[in-house]
């Protein structure tokens, strides 16, 4: 039996990722479950970006860095027997809200069914914007030390530039956090060529998309908020007619 | 201009990601590109997975290791004035073909507008079934050595583990490669303690899903193949109702 099907508790929370941005990026099951909700909770700016599909049903919207809160409300109207999609921008597994949902319920004990719903995550969309950079192993990296440790942050940055993988920074930078990017750039010189390609995605698939290919070397000069994804290519990336493609290695095995 | 939608060219690739499996998973621009090419081409099974949206279309279906073939087809296809669209398992661009259009591209200086539409990867959708346990900083790393040296494979693994990364392992093991995985739970056993949390999830998605939360001492005990997925925890993770999850921090933070 499968565990993600036995639970007969009425009440459930869905924790659905609605994609990057364009609403035509989200997966039929991800409109299906919020269409099928009694209760849609999330961010302001996600359920904006998905208004045309949770009219006429219980709507709880909330402000950003309410995270906490958002995830305890949609447990405890679970637990009160109802339906509810918790929806997060991009993938609910990736920096998002799906493992706080699971260590609620661990902290409180609390009985509720909980099954998460994949999405396109940023990384997912800001590569394909770019071309092909992620082709090969890769790292995501936070560059959010509100609750992790610096320390710790850099030493995941020193192994992955060093072991050569491809690496993606999620929260690069906002407006409090503006020397982190430079710390991180610093580290990556250390065992990366200045002209190492690196692409920037701002608002990925939103009307506010910018897309921007630049080098390790000028990443301080690329235009970077907190809708930027920055991707830093291996030492085998290369920029080609404004795309960024890290190989697989086909070329070495095959002549194409 | 965005060079994405400033070409004029008449011929196109579109290299679509369907998903990791179920239909319910492909994004509506996956669908609405598949449904709007004239051509399209895929690995058999792939194909069969979309079946419902490419009758009436010209489809060129392809045994798999035949990647290279697959791509050229689709482009020469685009060269001549077709819109094709390239499937793809899972997300183009993670391990898949997006990387291979564009270097046959550059490689013959083929003028050909290329796109990629991104789509739920094997990670995103393990992860999702798994519970919650790519929440923070994580590596992923093919096991394939047909392409890329053993030393580097090696040299990555111990990086990632070294600096406590979440780790997703890519083509863990086919019927001809069965000690690469060995090896790597040999490396990560170096690091990280014999009770790790590990997730296996084969045919995420498919009829045939299967899902295990192991130990990482116990690794070679799970039921791995061609189409599973292995994820190993970091330090952090732990195993609650059968779900394996990584904290993001919060607890450190707040008091839940």
């Amino acid at each position: 039996m499968d565990k993600h099907d036995s639970c007969h508790k009425k009440g459930k929370v869905f924790v659905v990722g609605i994609g990057p941005g364009g609403a035509e990026h989200m997966t039929t099951l991800a409109v299906e479950t919020i269409r099928g909700s009694e209760c849609i909770v999330g961010y302001r700016t996600y359920l904006e970006q998905i208004s045309e599909y949770i009219s006429g049903r219980e709507v709880i919207s909330s402000e950003m860095m309410k995270e906490v809160e958002r995830c305890r409300q949609a447990i405890e109207l679970a637990v009160g027997g109802r339906r509810v999609a918790l929806v997060c921008g991009g993938d609910p597994g990736i920096y998002a809200m799906a493992g706080l949902v699971f260590e609620l319920a661990k902290k409180h004990n609390l009985s509720v069914s909980i099954e998460v719903i994949p999405g396109v995550a940023a990384l997912n969309a800001c590569a394909a914007r770019l071309g092909a950079p992620l082709m090969h192993d890769f790292a995501a990296i936070s560059l959010s030390d509100l609750l992790t440790p610096w320390e710790l942050i850099e030493r995941r940055l020193r192994a992955a530039s060093e072991a050569d993988f491809v690496i993606v920074l999620y929260n690069p930078r906002s407006k409090r956090r503006t020397e982190q990017l430079l710390k991180a750039r610093d580290i990556l010189l250390e065992f990366r060529s200045a002209s190492t390609p690196v692409g920037v995605v701002t608002g990925a698939t939103r009307q506010n998309e910018r897309i921007e290919v630049n080098s390790l070397e000028n990443l301080a000069d690329c235009a970077i908020d907190m809708q930027s994804t920055v991707i830093v290519g291996n030492s085998q990336s290369f920029v080609w007619d404004g795309f960024m493609i890290t190989p697989r290695g086909y070329c070495n095995k095959y002549s194409l």
